[in-house]
């Protein structure tokens, strides 16, 4: 049976409780219908295309047990992000599904806050969504436009073009590995570093806005380079030699788990939520530009080969890298 | 820990899960970039407004433990097409997460089927969509079009207009009755219609579009009629007469439940997912003409009042109602 707080809760309308914390103060003039109806009715430019996907985070899978409620609001909406990064779309709109177990105001009240300020920061709006019943789990649907024929795919390398990565890769990973593993010894400061990059991945939107003109393929990197990697090249139905001491991991990373664990968890670590791409390299000089006014740096990691599956190479040598798939993580309480 | 089986299922990445059970067969050319990417790419044609939506059900909340996943599926994608009719929004695209406790393939095709089914009787196309771990929940949100300043809300109801109500009221509730109290007493010709009612409700898409041309305001009946009517009279600053001997029940709802207990679910029943509109009295000759050529009987049950509130009336009689809101159902098993 369904409890006497959740049926208060359920009583105030999925809508009012939608409307109640969650509705923007203002909306801009691409909405003309916002939260609190049927729908939202929006407006998209004619020189646009309409770009969509859904992400879902779930307690005990994507975070922790026990993250806060601003923290996962950042991840569930961060994903999304990620996503029209990956496709060098420009986020505008977004809607909510959120499960909970029961109602607790002050954990949607924290949850709202963090959900607002980091849509602000991308200026992407709310508008709608519904509260249920049930285990944590938040689903958020992301809208973005994209100039008309001016967007990224997975599907666009081609032999001979460069991988390249951006940020460092592992530290989300790392940071997560800190939280698993409290006898780890990490200075305070590298442990602060890299449980910000866990629970604050920054989505590369700006990047993903500028790669548009140079890269052929993209996407962001949620379950590991390694396997992310081979996704890539099944979508472009090619292969790619990858570098291994190209790997860009920091000395956060370095101190910590070694130069070893470092590249283990580069390469498997999952929700670092960077942007993998690959460029012709006639356009490199034009990503230089890019990298400096975006001030993201991106680290050349490969090529794209004709031949299918990823080849790892150390200085010369062709090596075996031990398989270490990502399921995010096991259930931690 | 994540069990054997479903690690099975994350080896095969979301978007393989997706892409495999869920790709259609053929997408219209308004989809430019379907299932498999980190986004799907749409054309929005200029004289339209997109519509979103969002809308999640969750095991032993929305549906009982036990349902078919065929039904699920239904229910799922129908509980957001009726929020396109309630827009008066020609549904087109949907994004799919599911939330799924273990692996099961013969579950997932099942779901794919019945998603299928539905999804190509509206002329709406899957566009992309995750899987995760977690109890059993599918959030859909729905995409749909309407010529632009052509949409219904639920804040457009003036004092004098006419309710309506699409089909007959009541009738899902019934049928979960029927589901939850194996002992109640029905022919098996009304046991089977009306638990093709709850299980098979039928989204009013086509009603919708049309009542764009004579209707002041329109939402879905999900919550119940009393609940829902008293949310469009907030919405639209108003309250309402409403006349309990005009609710429309049907033959199978009196025969199982008597009058009485017929107004009750007419009342207080969900998930009927018919459509409650307001009219204004001159237009009232075309609404003729609407139901008519959709085919779907409305009934006038009652009007707009300039003061506050729901008022039920017997007859000529003001009668007190008692509150039964509906939570859908409590946990069923």
């Amino acid at each position: 049976m369904l409890n006497t707080a959740w049926r208060q809760v359920l009583t105030l309308g999925e809508f009012d409780l939608i409307k109640r914390f969650f509705t923007p103060a203002n909306y801009s003039s691409d909405v003309l219908l916002g939260v609190g109806d049927d729908a939202a009715v929006l407006a998209v430019p004619q020189h646009c295309r309409l770009v969509a996907a859904v992400d879902t985070v779930v307690e005990g899978v994507h975070f922790p047990v026990k993250t806060s409620a601003a923290d996962i609001a950042y991840r569930a909406l961060a994903v999304n992000l990620s996503d029209m990064a990956a496709m060098g779309a420009q986020p505008r709109w977004f809607t909510l599904s959120l499960s909970m177990p029961q109602a607790d105001e002050q954990w949607i009240s924290e949850f709202s806050v963090g959900l607002s300020r980091l849509a602000a920061r991308f200026s992407v709006q709310l508008v709608g969504g519904d509260t249920v019943k049930g285990p944590l789990s938040i689903s958020i649907q992301i809208l973005g436009l994209v100039d008309k024929d001016q967007w990224l795919t997975r599907s666009g390398a081609k032999p001979g073009d460069l991988i390249f990565v951006s940020g460092a890769l592992g530290e989300a990973a790392g940071g997560l590995q800190l939280l698993l593993k409290p006898d780890l010894h990490a200075s305070l400061e590298h442990r602060q570093y890299l449980l910000e990059r866990f629970y604050h991945p920054t989505p590369r939107v700006e990047l993903g806005l500028r790669l548009k003109l140079v890269a052929s393929s993209a996407m962001d990197v949620s379950d590991g380079l390694l396997t992310d990697l081979r996704k890539l090249c099944a979508a472009s139905h090619c292969g790619a030699d990858l570098q291994l001491d190209s790997l860009p991991h920091s000395k956060p990373m370095n101190s910590v788990f070694g130069a070893a664990g470092a590249e283990h968890l580069a390469l498997h670590g999952g929700d670092d939520y960077e942007l993998l791409f690959t460029v012709p390299a006639d356009d490199v000089v034009a990503l230089q530009d890019i990298m400096t006014e975006t001030g993201v740096p991106c680290t050349e990691i490969g090529r794209i080969t004709r031949n299918g599956g990823v080849q790892c190479y150390r200085s010369q040598d062709a090596v075996v890298v031990e398989e270490g798939g990502y399921d995010h993580f096991a259930v931690v309480n």
